[in-house]
């Protein structure tokens, strides 16, 4: 298997990406190349006294797509980007999977554009594992991809979700909810009381209205479906109340002689709750509905982040899930659960 | 000035309600007339030393509004309710504030139905001053009134919230943010879109889109505007997040014999969080755009969290806010600040 590793959009140095992209390689016996400046790669190879060969190569281009470019201007001008070159080896089958920690707006519309979206699915949408108190991810998709969702578009991402979780998360029976601010069945907007009933009716497992507060705490679900932008406030808001928290914690700390006393404890509680919590760390996010296999990393992701986002593409390409949507969704519960 | 207090609807007894209410009474100053069974209310004054009288008075009802009940069905035909006739009782100026910790759809339902919207506002809305990590509350509006909005409703809820903040919170020049999924401004959905347009032609102090993982942790703005699906879903996650690395420092706490040494730091640890971050202990959330000063306390409120409920009603009554609504949001910077 190989696998294409932009490693020029991201926050990070590009070092530290192709870094990523070794440590992937060694372990998980994937190969990889990479899409940018061969200059910086080569030497970054050459620092992890790595050269390139069969497992690492080189995509040379000399543009990059910045965070703050305009998402479907960039990726129609900039042909010699990373992220452009990268999506058309995808498409041409020189690579099995795309991995980027660019500019997410970017990715989606360049995933569009270049591999298109898979007959049958109406949108792509952009999933995360969100850790849990249980030990457990929850999937939830849409994070972003969309922002003006119908309930057709929710639907579509329940089949793609529970089909994730049945054959790459080895979920026998992923149970679906849906993201809304009350459990009974007549609350929410428009959209969430129409995807309810589209939901109920259809070929799934659907267990209902979930809320924001239960997800994480008691992980109600496997799969929650949601408009892209409601489930990118979700997720950051989420992300600002673990903030809060652990910010109070350094701040007393640092200044209370008692907190000293505990700081080897609160160290490792640290690390819990970054190791239970943290998706920015574990992984990236599919974007499931497009011919490919693409992979969006935090734009923050470091070399670690990045070995963990190949490896969530690794397994989707493993796990076959672009030709099993292509197959077509509607029959999902009667032909796997 | 005379408050009503509903304690007959919130998930706590009756008497625990009553207990807040005589609280901010000898606190604050205030006279509260109870609405609800009037054994039970009795029963609590007189456990609490205190008869009916001037301060405390009863007004007898005998149905409840449960937080299962439809909102509308519920206050059409539960006409003998601590919540109608409490509104009612708003409404015939018997009082001059209404606060209730009960079902919040049907207090926004019975609100409208019973008082009325202000002319020239479209959409009440539902704001929480929401605890930061600056030791400063930052309003949300709308966080669950209204499950569909338009453009012109979040630009009222921006009106609404700056006049709150200057009035009430005496904040001389209120910044106004856009809740959104990015901080340029063509992010985001087509609400969000079109509701940066109105902001920004609007002669208020906009100070463009925030993050939803910035507000707590960096206070952007001092009053945030979005829809109310969005900020309920917002609110929630948020709790959830700060709920999730809490109950991790408990877990450790019970299992580790070197986190039970820093017990006493951590006991004094959850009470800053508590306090910092809290927003269901402190006060309720005012209904703004009726005509009359409705707060809506937590479902969960104790008699502390009713006592700060009373207390937002008393500071906005105080403010003249209702007068100021009806007499005109449009020339709000140019006239106040």
């Amino acid at each position: 298997m190989r696998i294409l590793l932009d490693v020029m959009s991201g926050d990070r140095p590009p070092h530290e990406l192709v870094e990523g992209g070794v440590r992937a390689g060694r372990r998980q016996r994937v190969d990889i190349l990479f899409a940018g400046d061969p200059d910086i790669i080569t030497s970054a190879l050459a620092a992890a006294k790595m050269k390139t060969g069969s497992q690492f190569d080189i995509l040379p281009c000399q543009q990059v797509i910045g965070m703050e470019d305009a998402p479907v201007r960039a990726v129609r001008e900039k042909h010699d980007s990373s992220m452009v070159r990268g999506l058309l080896s995808l498409r041409d089958s020189e690579v099995d999977a795309f991995v980027s920690s660019g500019n997410t707006g970017a990715v989606v519309a360049g995933s569009i554009f270049n591999l298109g979206r898979i007959a049958g699915i109406p949108r792509p949408g952009l999933m995360v594992a969100l850790p849990t108190l249980s030990g457990r991810d929850t999937l939830v998709i849409d994070i972003g991809a969309n922002s003006d969702c119908q309930a057709d578009h929710l639907l579509h991402f329940a089949l793609m979700g529970a089909t994730y979780a049945r054959d790459v998360m080895r979920i026998s029976h992923p149970q679906i909810g849906l993201l809304n601010i009350g459990t009974e069945s007549g609350k929410g907007n428009r959209l969430a009381s129409e995807a309810h009933h589209l939901l109920e009716s259809a070929n799934l497992p659907f267990a209902g209205n979930v809320e924001a507060h239960h997800l994480i705490t008691d992980r109600p679900v496997d799969v929650v479906v949601c408009d892209g932008f409601v489930g990118n406030v979700f997720l950051k808001a989420t992300e600002g109340g673990i903030a809060a928290v652990t910010t109070i914690m350094r701040r007393r700390i640092h200044r209370h002689a008692l907190a000293k006393l505990g700081a080897l404890f609160l160290s490792k509680t640290f690390g819990t709750i970054r190791k239970t919590l943290s998706y920015q760390r574990r992984g990236g996010a599919p974007l499931l509905g497009v011919n490919g296999s693409v992979v969006i990393a935090h734009g923050r992701s470091d070399a670690m982040a990045i070995e963990s986002a190949i490896d969530v593409a690794r397994r989707e390409v493993e796990a076959g899930l672009v030709e099993r949507f292509a197959h077509g969704l509607s029959g999902w519960s009667s032909d796997g659960s």
